[in-house]
């Protein structure tokens, strides 16, 4: 799968918030925030329940992958959608970079991802705590 | 390979007002701006020339993303990155969208990278008139 998920019983503003400290346990930011649910609106008249993308980056580790090729920021950051399942519920589904990796033969690019990987996997494991 | 690139004769700020205009031809947008530069040099005290990471999306495309499969939204947007070759030229290499959709077996997420990487590359061309 392309992806991992947790579920965490909180409503998606504060759902947001634990995996902001989360990330920063591992000195990881959130750098871009899209959000998903006003795009549809706004462009399709769209109702949809609460959808963002968050992109959340280690930025030693982004350094080495852009390091490494320079044209490889385009797999930048992580993505991250977070979404309402219901009032009282968020689900995070983490893009697995490891999935994304196994596209190169880049081995800096490898490595990087089985870090960020680790990383994002201790993210997830303190959100369902 | 996982881009596909082109390098423009324009200073980037240039550059990217004309990539912000070829995308509207195709009915995409810019839903998010990375920094790179910026967060190297807060985070790393790293410097490097001037680059960015811009996410490109199709809303109509994206909205069936999602639809097919709720987690996919960690793939979007089109991951952009955009750098300063030099002071005249700008170099923006795109994340190809069929490499990721390759590791899917989603008929719908198949049938949407093709459909993206066919806009991108319009895009591509434009930029290099």
């Amino acid at each position: 799968m392309f992806a991992f998920t947790v579920e965490v019983p909180l409503p998606i503003d504060q759902a947001i918030e634990k995996f902001t400290q989360a990330l920063a346990a591992e000195k990881m930011g959130i750098v871009s925030d899209i959000n998903v649910q006003g795009i549809m609106k706004a462009k399709l008249d769209h109702d949809m329940p609460a959808y963002r993308i968050l992109g959340a980056c280690a930025p030693g580790l982004a350094r080495r992958v852009i390091e490494s090729d320079r044209d490889a920021g385009s797999m930048l950051p992580c993505g991250v959608a977070v979404m309402a399942v219901n009032d009282r519920t968020t689900r995070f589904a983490f893009q697995d970079p490891i999935f994304m990796a196994g596209l190169t033969d880049n081995p800096v690019m490898k490595d990087v991802a089985q870090e960020a990987k680790s990383m994002l996997e201790r993210v997830r494991d303190r959100l369902a705590q």
